[in-house]
């Protein structure tokens, strides 16, 4: 860490600086320039609360040079993390995922119909929402309980393995049961109790990055789940918040290279939310698999028009099975490939 | 609801849509344009699922004209709602109350001195944390049960009622039993569990903004508070994401003329995490009051360069003295009055 | 365009609202609903100045259904408008042109060393600037007027069209000497009077988007070049401002589809400018290709280490040679070719 | 200057940036770290090209200290720059002008009557477009040369000075002409040749921040100006792009207190702009005045339902009357004063 003091600052104000630093434990090396000193911070394991420091007098400024981060860090652990959430369905390795079905469970028909298209296009897991969080008290919440047994049942029909979120304590409690990989949904990225929570239940995390989350905002998070002893975390990449209104977020595919680059957690793309546009998830999805995205997340509805939530971003479980086509072409132009689910058999 | 049509849509993609809004118990008024039809809904009444529509062949657009939000709305109930959350200190009236405090509890002579300060300089109630939403886990997470021991004995010594946060289900009812108000985070704003379990508890909330949310976002999370049956709520902006760094955050300091167009709830401003840095708090405040404000949320620490947390946005207690000297002027040259909290004496 | 009527409008307001509407010579269509009137103006092409409504009392929105550009709209032409700007390198077809080169022109040896490098590796035109739009007046400014001669000089060597840069109306006229397309950088984006200069000499436009600008604003920006004659404009995606300062910008990959379905005009990527960091240019280019670029704009510099502006998101020429083999196979999975220049013997 | 090196970098690599910085004319002093080793630069005057450091091979990132504008700092100046336009009317000292007026000029009897107006309420100077950056080509693009005599006109009748904008080099000369102060607007923030054409005119400038500026942006491009010797530069705070589109944009009042803090510039607010909505004008023309704002531009038209642009947030004459009045209130509480503009009298 680098503290910055402003130009004209006293000798005592960079004495009290060295001061504090060393009371906090570490060792301070005062670095006179041509405008103004700084002081850098040494043995400064990322933990340092800069705060104490910015309220010094003449301090101008505190740069973080260490992240505060550390399990999550590709320096704390060189190699890929590679996270199975079933046999056969590994995030990270060679091989990409396609995690699809619709935004929320709605009848046995309808989820177990969605299960089986994706599975016979080509999906390795099926999702499905059994717990919503909605924008507006009056939107459908999901069925609860009852969506998990349909999960269920859809995953011995098919085989394919499940994720689906969990929006609170006792709810991540039900969907362990159920599910193969727990989801957490942007608006709960920041939610630091159920981070805990999921961290000690120890199942594989689905994460998804907040709407308004910097890429270390989304570390510091996976942080939490990692400090809880759970190394087994999926980030997810599903859009941000901008001044476009052209899509229903931005999706950020910078992302997928930077988090390559900072942490040895894979990272996939959810380009149905990303974009909120039935017409634009084809290419977005084609794109993140071209950027590095380590699988993806699709929305498919045997029935859009018929749908309770999020219609206008499912597509067609025919949009589908030609996207997992072009999808497979292009990841093996950067060497990867797009898995086919063995398990399909009931079991 | 205006469901746009593209151009060139078929005129059986124009029935299939007038089909659907009616099957969805509304009525449907087809509009003919010069250069493509719109489809009016009438009879809407904000719970229309858009989605569903624009899921729709043919469509290009579903445009709101309805505000999906109900109770919160100055619609549907025109006066302001004043919420008292003691004796004398009441928002959305002609006072503007101002709620000071640490950021953490640290320690009952911490907390006390704290108090006492902001009761001095005329503060009319005790803000700090016992449970303190970190962006990293490493950083200090508050005291938790023992920090609401303090709170309610600070209480005990200045008289002054207690807003402190709740980050979970089980730390709301904690929080309820010494807090006067409980306050809802900017990371929790979409927590819908904790929205509807503290709507339940029925104690004055006060509901921070979220990162990047918008005024109808935050507007239809007050929404969740109020279908519980819990009209108490307070508003508040906090600042925003943006993309100048030159501040933590950006205060938007015109939501608060715009929640008073659109809502009958009270609106209040946190200068401190609106703008990260101690120097800004004064303009922002005078600014916020200005702008008209219900109220405001001020950090103050008895020794800002020993605050566990937020150092840097604290105000030594004479900075706020001063500050609330100034604030009384603005407050009197727009007709309103920061009030003065009766209930000094210890109880 | 729909103008809502705030709930409760007067009759007298909403005869208003008529009056004007008519007297704009559009006519008008009052459509009460369940909580509000609006009232449809048919006949609208688009150039009705909605302000003058929005300022109607009573009127509590103005809805734009109508799109406020025309000629780049894919409504007015459907087919796809494909830019040639030497023979054989044609934007908006089936082939996909990679443009590359550093982003100044320093010297000679450095511009035609670049462009035998590119040439060499696939690139279909050279990029180089000789006026630079620089945050700081103390930053290298370009070399003007000779890197104009430089620029023309590496073109006979290679055989390679040039792609430049134009700030100002005195310099487009420079710059069209020598140019085969004329690039608007995205701080001029919104500079009406050089976009007009630009409309009027004829020449192929590169027009990037502004830092800030809506998809919206970009066709809109567009469309003043289009007014003036010239249809041969290539948009350019080169990131946006957000929040996140983990790269420069943030690449908007969905305005590439989003262009698609609104306009006839191609669109190319720039992620070199769209990421600033060097090992972000490889998949943030592979991924436009994969969402569908109709080309790309790639810094490629000679000896990135000694580059005088943008070195850090420079390819070296062995990096750049590695990711066109790369981007050739990205297009061919999903039917597109990265063409050769063929004319890369001396002219 | 910073060097942070990566994690694991080599000695070799220390020693090349090294052998870099002082080959630059700097020196440099390496520290090394816990987990990283750092490489500051000493001597550094704000013009280090940073991007050539960050493009050699082992740095991980290149952090400013210094900041990379200079004239426009307050540490080149300590006391504020005091800009008069006109006798009277000077902007960052005690007194904070209001400049108000119409968007447009539209006609004698529109320009005269709105410069009676504000100048009757108190207004310091008239604004009023002659040439106008609209989005589209087809809305009204002002009267241009008729439009500065009528200015002309406008200022014999009433004394006040004029605000008017330059959009291109050709039209500063002749707003030069006619105006007290040339106006940049925040399209052509970034238009460099603009900024030292006005910077050579050296007439008082109005520099409006774009609208995805930073502040440190904002600073850069005065730098543009002062850096041709023309130190009259009066910054604009105007609103910037956000995701919320409740407002037109989001008016950063925190930016006033920032550009004190960094700057000795005065700044204005723009509450018209910045918010797009008549209702939202007065409340944040107090905030701005309440937050340290040196001045006003305020949108007053003599019929604002009438109005060829802007008409939505343009002010009734009465109403201005009325916000006048407060903001005197305003002032005043915080120990400065709105000035009435003495030379009323026909000249």
């Amino acid at each position: 860490m680098l503290v910055v003091m402003r130009h004209g600052a006293t000798s005592a104000e960079v004495a009290r600086v060295i001061e504090i630093v060393e009371e906090m434990g570490y060792s301070a090396r005062p670095m006179p320039g041509a405008q103004r000193t700084a002081v850098g911070i040494v043995g400064n394991d990322g933990r340092v609360d800069a705060s104490r420091l910015e309220a010094l007098s003449g301090v101008a400024q505190v740069i973080h040079v260490t992240q505060p981060y550390k399990q999550v860090s590709r320096e704390w652990r060189p190699d890929n993390t590679v996270v199975t959430i079933a046999p056969g369905v590994a995030f990270g390795g060679d091989t990409t995922p396609v995690i699809a079905g619709p935004c929320s469970v709605e009848s046995e028909q309808q989820i177990v119909s969605a299960a089986e298209a994706v599975r016979d296009a080509g999906a390795s897991a099926l999702r499905g929402g059994a717990f919503k969080p909605r924008s507006s008290p009056y939107s459908f919440q999901g069925l609860g309980r009852k969506g998990l047994d349909l999960l269920a049942l859809a995953k011995r029909e098919t085989g394919l393995p499940i994720v689906t979120e969990a929006m609170d304590d006792d709810g991540a409690h039900q969907v362990a049961e159920v599910a193969d990989c727990i989801q957490i949904g942007a608006r709960n990225m920041q939610n630091y109790s159920l981070l805990k929570t999921v961290g000690r239940i120890g199942k594989p995390v689905l994460l998804k990055r907040g709407m308004a989350a910097t890429i270390h905002d989304l570390l510091l998070s996976a942080e939490y789940i990692l400090a809880e002893g759970n190394t087994q975390v999926i980030l997810c990449e599903r859009g941000v918040r901008s001044f476009d209104t052209a899509t229903r977020n931005m999706l950020d595919l910078s992302a997928i290279p930077t988090v390559h680059l900072l942490s040895h957690l894979p990272i996939v793309a959810d380009p149905s939310h990303g974009t909120g546009l039935r017409d634009k998830v084809g290419p977005m999805a084609r794109a993140a698999l071209a950027a590095g995205a380590d699988g993806l997340l699709i929305e498919v509805h045997p029935a859009p028009d018929r749908a309770l939530s999020d219609g206008a971003q499912s597509l067609y479980p025919e949009q589908f099975a030609a996207l997992m086509d072009e999808l497979r072409g292009v990841a093996a132009a950067i060497g990867r490939e797009v898995p086919q689910h063995a398990g399909t058999a009931r079991v």
